[in-house]
């Protein structure tokens, strides 16, 4: 779920007590768009960083193993490593598409390269880096939403149940109800603006055409034509009104955060910088920038608790 | 899509000119929740009727033909007609599931044991069958809703582009509506009521079971949650605002037709009954009863048509 593209800061700079100085620590970003990883040595220098393609576990755990192995392999090569380093590779991993514990149980299960692999949700992890391991909370705005915080110890999670009831605030939600916009405005049903008529060119130009782009597009292709709300949200009164909703549900995420105890909350998420002004101003007031991104936190799940 | 339950009205008592009287005409409701079938003789008197399951194009041409066939045979059976007699009989049909012409391509394509087989949209049948062959309007609200009228020899069709974007005021969207209030109820980031609680007990009892639910689910699961609406909106206010969404997205349907030039609008589907009273009074004005139901309207395909 987690999208955001920030500024690397390396966490801390001296090495873990007791730690070999030739292992090695990497943070995998496990993304329902891309996946990405990141390698520092014991000392918290930056060594390599790779990407590769979807890994959402909620696709199938094997799928999203491999995807976090070619990762880790072309961080190995950047950062010009042995290609057989992974067996000293410890890795934290941060997974898109484990809302439910089986699919964690199935992610476990899988066999990896790695010296070890600590596992945790995309969330836990997006949470991790933007607090520097700190409490906090954190609102997901990408393909989906979620928010999560953690606080003296506790953990709070809300929203990110998926795509068609679950993801409102994301980028997915937001762009079906930009091609919903799009069909009733072709049928007469609502005003035909700016919004429509280049959510129409991109859906093949009539309702045909867009029907079998809906039985084509995946959450991601939603999430797409996102973006065009807020391009158009000026001057076309029905893209005010999704960014206003949008808005809204990633604000009820803040607020309850802040109600659970988290005295700071972060947007994360392709969408975070676009929605952030729209924020009612109880829940902008208490946002935070994130202290780093979430392939940072899934470095911090190891490297704050290596031997 | 449609699914109404109608007191069924033989259309005329005349044979048509011409026809010979050993030909056997069959209607055919070919629906996403099942396929309905009704055999006349050429002087319009009930033979016998069957029912098969789901019929619906958008899965495949071949499955709804054969379920059309099945819902013919036990027609004919309990007409206590010969089992080989589909030879005999010219058919009509309505089919739900072919918003796209090479939807209906396909089913045109497919073999079929009738001696003729007319094929046309079930919002056709459904508005054929409501106004007897006459001018008018239909929307239907079903598991999903459209909106269809014949006027002075145009047609006009509105809505009905599928359950993800365009079934608004259907029964699948706002069963799917339920399931989001349900879970952001659980969540504590919407108010636990009555329709909440009745929904998640439906659902298993948790966000994690919800969301294998809907995993599991299809278009007519969701619409199946449609009637905890109206149940609960009398002394739950977010079911009460759902309920209003629904009657606002079918009131536009209505209006349209009207706006097209249509001077009878009948209300058909599932939820057709319980959502009339709370449509807003210009639309809610212009409606009338369906005289016969669609699979009415199918054998009028071919009763009017026949040589």
């Amino acid at each position: 779920m987690s999208d955001s593209a920030l500024t690397i800061t390396p966490v801390g700079s001296e090495p873990a007590a007791g730690v070999a100085p030739e292992v090695l620590f990497m943070g995998l970003d496990a993304g329902g768009t891309r996946c990405r990883a990141r390698i520092r040595d014991a000392s918290g220098r930056l060594l390599g960083e790779g990407e590769a393609g979807p890994a959402n576990a909620r696709r199938g755990s094997r799928a999203a193993m491999d995807a976090m192995i070619t990762a880790a392999r072309a961080a190995l090569v950047a950062g010009r490593l042995p290609g057989d380093g992974l067996s000293r590779v410890v890795a934290g991993a941060g997974l898109a598409g484990v809302s439910q514990k089986r699919e964690m149980e199935a992610m476990r299960a899988e066999p990896h390269p790695f010296a070890r692999l600590e596992l945790a949700t995309d969330f836990e992890t997006a949470c991790l880096g933007a607090h520097g391991g700190g409490d906090g909370g954190i609102v997901i705005v990408g393909t989906g939403s979620a928010a999560y915080a953690r606080v003296a110890g506790a953990e709070f999670r809300f929203g990110g149940w998926g795509f068609e009831v679950g993801d409102d605030g994301g980028g997915a939600p937001l762009g079906r109800e930009v091609v919903r916009h799009a069909l009733r405005a072709a049928d007469g049903l609502a005003p035909r603006g700016p919004l429509a008529e280049e959510a129409l060119a991109r859906l093949g130009g009539d309702q045909d055409a867009a029907v079998e782009w809906v039985g084509r597009a995946a959450p991601s292709d939603f999430g797409r034509l996102a973006p065009l709300v807020f391009a158009h949200a000026e001057r076309d009164p029905e893209a005010a009104r999704l960014r206003g909703e949008c808005a809204a549900h990633v604000a009820t995420l803040v607020l309850r955060l802040i109600a659970c105890g988290a005295e700071r909350v972060a947007l994360v998420g392709g969408l975070s910088e676009a929605i952030t002004p729209h924020l009612a101003g109880p829940a902008r007031d208490r946002l935070v920038k994130p202290a780093a991104d979430a392939t940072e936190g899934a470095l911090m799940l190891v490297r704050k608790s290596a031997p």
